[in-house]
């Protein structure tokens, strides 16, 4: 007896949750765990169900469910899933680090197909592990040309994210709009705080006495995604922003992760620039 | 237009989602925010169920509810919901006081119909933000007629829920019983450590570098309730027990309001020793 | 045996702890506990001593360690400390209350003079614990004279510092340089986001998962005074902005409170911007 | 110019700062961070002095220190630290690969010399990263045998320190007793509680709504050494004792990568059953 997911998106109504869950009664489909949200300043509707049981054809359900909806509902029937990851990284290690020992050991909830990095630091590490590792140098062409190698290269793989694990190139609207609510970037900041370069830099000179990270989806407005996960960590005087960049790296590789493992489980709808996350 | 909201458990089954909002989407009512849980090793299914719309007789719609749903059944639809507690204290004030702040400024979701105190300590403070306090002296008798004159006192009112805020008396079996899952009580550690008395004794002697506090239902068994909610906060090597009990006020008070807030807006289920929290 | 605090913020240099704490040494003075740290960015050296023993009198105390320190050094003996201080509010009462708590049950580190509000909302609250109220109305006058009476009002107080615990008022320069580093104001947001009006609405719309609140004093500079104390926590997409403010309200009392704690312990220096906290 | 650190331990008394920081003043070694304690219940001093300076003999300067300190004073000079560790794992591998990253990447603040497996689950993970692993059975043998086994290869290195990354043996106190407070565990548990086997289950049966990890010393009590760093993280009522498990890790190996840095710069003293940390 599989486990299914059924995720569906549609515009509210009153009596959508009695007529979902009569079509998964008829089909015999156990409810397991529900979590529905409704967006009142959008008047949408949103759902994800885990059930136990048997459906021959996912498809079917999927169009019994989409003639009870209202319009332009959107519904998956997950049946099984195995998902595909590549990372885009710089320099630093830590975020890399714990999405490749994750995938190791098969704990990720996904594979990591590739690493892509504009310097060549993480290359070693990333083969010890088996991961094959692709060195894109930016400095000698123009954005275009670099993302267009980017591209080349993901399209090689049938990927259902891109994680930027500390990639620190600014991607152009043409590259992001390739893969929309699909990239997955970590920001060391609690956003909207400190947007843009430097920000333990900035948190210094500001003197904050916390520091944070957070773990968003990447449109075309630098910093401005909507936010799945975020997390802070109190600081003193006592740190330099080196210190407090040091201290961040905790966060930020926990929250990459948990956000990366939500995303994973389909957990996380994007409503207008917000995100819904079902814990 | 009311907000309504229904409270199930019952054996678990299939079907039962779509049972139940079958019956909500006839009466027309809109669901808001619903949760469920099943509790395996019971074999029992949870749901809170906030609705809007309006019911002529919640007795009615309580009876169409039974009828569709499996042995041993519990429904409440709750219309409006008004309550009202009782405080037992002892001489320290800051969950007290928290409690009275919310009472008098009408944030704590019930009322406070009086503060029993087996010290006079609390008096003023009580009466000041208008609500009665008792003095019941447990010094001169034995704990039954202790017991009894708190019961007597704690009969004159309707009461839903009875808050030990800082109460340093043990209550005898008798008098738990009369209360089955209406005793709240605030423990100053993150049980099970620490059970008894003097938990920042024992803090400080093993040398934690976190101490923790506890809201959980009362029964027989000391310390042993249902955990409602439960907070912790880093300590170190320059507290000594006094400060570690210092320390430890800020979550005492903030965790016992979380878990009293909880229970009031009817969120808080028992199932065996354990408790759901549809937070 | 009196307890005594020696506050010093000097120039850096070698051997200031060694010329410091010979002089304690000379006068039988028993080191309780140090602290101290170096702004090498200002090169500034600050230190915190409490010491056990008797000193007939400060002045001269304070004098010999002025003599051994380098140049625009700054040194406060504290003997016993009872400061004062007065409350600003508008209507919210959760951060006034619980500083009118703990000034009642003598917790608070000082004594509460008076409340100053520019509404009516809590003068009863305050005069039921017995601290004067006093309103200043807003509304029918220009800044210049509205702070005027507050200034009014505050002068007739030996005040150590004024609390702003959520008044909703812009104050002057000319007001706030009256009071360098004596005003402490808490921000419902995790500064340096959401600066200005209406944090929750701003943290509501950007769909954030943490909120937060920021203690600091006051500078001209709205919201960009030396930050003392910051908290968070965590919120989700069912969090509207009213609801975000009612979680906000928690961790707005609790930073509050503990960075005034902080601050009448004398645990807090002012150096540029920032401000080192000698917990 | 070298950083140099200084500790000490001691009997208490007046003057002592003072004729520390005179030594210290002597020799032209500037203060860049002191920390000091009294253990009042022990009469003891600990201090933790980092200093910029050049000392030709560091042995030279603790006979100075030990002069004027009072007796059974313990003195260490540390001018460069250059620290070695063996860990002992079983079968999980988030702690180990926590510490193996650091490691590879030159962040763990020592060099991990070898890891020691009862299992040969992580032989080939730590291999990857160039660490030695070595496979102790303890299936066919009596503990001590395989306490002999796991002794010998670590008397090949020059270890400063012994990690149990989630080793889940019970060390015999002969072999503890080798190692007094060189070696660390992570416990998965917010220690006193849920002391022993199992604790997520434990704790999945009491029904706790935190849960927690605890770094410390090993002693020959079970659980009972000195706790170095605890922390703990929110569960609910969806978690079962696996679930539990899977949020625990995070925490163990945050906590044990913590305590380890802690411990590995020098910033851990131990007072009877307590630590000292000077973070």
């Amino acid at each position: 007896m599989n486990n299914l997911l059924i995720l569906i998106e549609c515009q509210d109504g009153v009596g959508l949750v009695a007529n979902i869950t009569r079509i998964l009664a008829l089909h015999q489909l156990n409810i397991i765990a529900m979590r529905e949200f409704v967006d009142e300043s959008e008047n949408k509707f949103f759902t994800r169900i885990a059930c136990s049981g048997i459906v021959e054809d996912e498809a079917i359900l999927e169009q019994e469910l989409l003639r009870i909806l209202l319009k332009e509902a959107k519904v998956t029937v997950v049946a099984k899933s195995e998902k595909n990851i590549a990372v885009l990284v710089t320099k630093e290690f830590h975020c890399l680090a714990d999405l490749l020992v994750r995938n190791h050991f098969k704990t990720l909830g996904a594979t990591v197909k590739c690493v892509v990095g504009n310097h060549q630091t993480l290359k070693e590490f990333a083969e010890k592990l088996n991961v094959p590792f692709f060195f894109v140098n930016h400095e000698d062409k123009n954005r275009d040309l670099f993302e267009q190698e980017i591209n080349n290269l993901l399209a090689t793989y049938q990927l259902d994210y891109i994680v930027l694990a500390k990639f620190m190139r600014i991607l152009s609207p043409s590259f992001i709009n390739q893969y929309p609510n699909k990239i997955i970037n970590i920001h060391h900041s609690f956003l909207p705080a400190f947007i843009g370069a430097s920000p333990y830099k900035q948190a210094f000179h500001r003197g904050v006495k916390i520091i944070g990270a957070t773990a968003h989806f990447v449109t075309n407005h630098l910093d401005e995604g909507p936010i799945i996960s975020q997390q802070t960590v109190h600081v003193n005087h006592t740190f330099n922003a080196k210190e407090m960049a040091i201290a961040g790296r905790e966060i930020e590789k926990g929250v990459l992760s948990k956000a990366l493992e939500q995303v994973l489980e389909d957990r996380v709808f994007v409503s207008g620039n917000k995100t819904i996350v079902f814990e």
